[in-house]
């Protein structure tokens, strides 16, 4: 019994701990599989050849996933972005922002 | 009389052709000397070390004069970009944006 208090207490300690991280699936491959969309403007590694478009490759996941949310939610504006971010789901957030993250860039300034 | 008037007709042409476009000096090295409080999260040539800040690395100048606009204008909103933007010339916008645009990345897929 006393074992069985302690699994579930750790269980719960878990699911906390993902509740307070706000922690969802972050699966770069499916986020790739899902940028279909996204390589119209930002590019087939994120990086851009729309001039209003930013380059996605090597963001963090913390501001893609943000800024994803926050088209969704209406408090970054954009046209296109809005109508976009309003069909993707948190998974499909954060493994879009996976993707992205998982690039590599090197970057080299003007001499 | 006739030179002069021609001459003054493409100055005015000339005037109307920059105020339509909006354009204001674009000066990549005042940006970058410019850049010193960017640096802080953004990186000293733009690629962010800081979880929640973008890389600003090469994104295109259209891009990123138009979010610091967004910031100085309150239609984007950052507490830190905010305040920054606020401090902001057109000049110092444009140069700043002519800085990032400078740069150079290569961007890789993982496989």
């Amino acid at each position: 019994m006393r074992t069985n208090s302690l699994r579930a207490s750790l269980a719960g300690a878990v699911l906390l701990a993902l509740a307070c991280t706000g922690a969802h699936a972050r699966d770069a491959a499916a986020g790739r599989a899902k940028s279909q969309v996204c390589m119209v403007c930002h590019g087939p590694v994120g990086v851009s050849t729309t001039p209003d478009a930013p380059h996605l490759a090597a963001q963090p996941a913390i501001y893609v996933a943000a800024q994803l949310r926050a088209y969704r939610a209406g408090t970054r504006k954009h046209e296109v972005m809005g109508v976009i971010a309003r069909t993707l789901t948190d998974d499909d957030i954060d493994n879009l922002a996976a993707w992205y993250a998982s690039i590599q860039i090197e970057a080299e300034a003007p001499r």
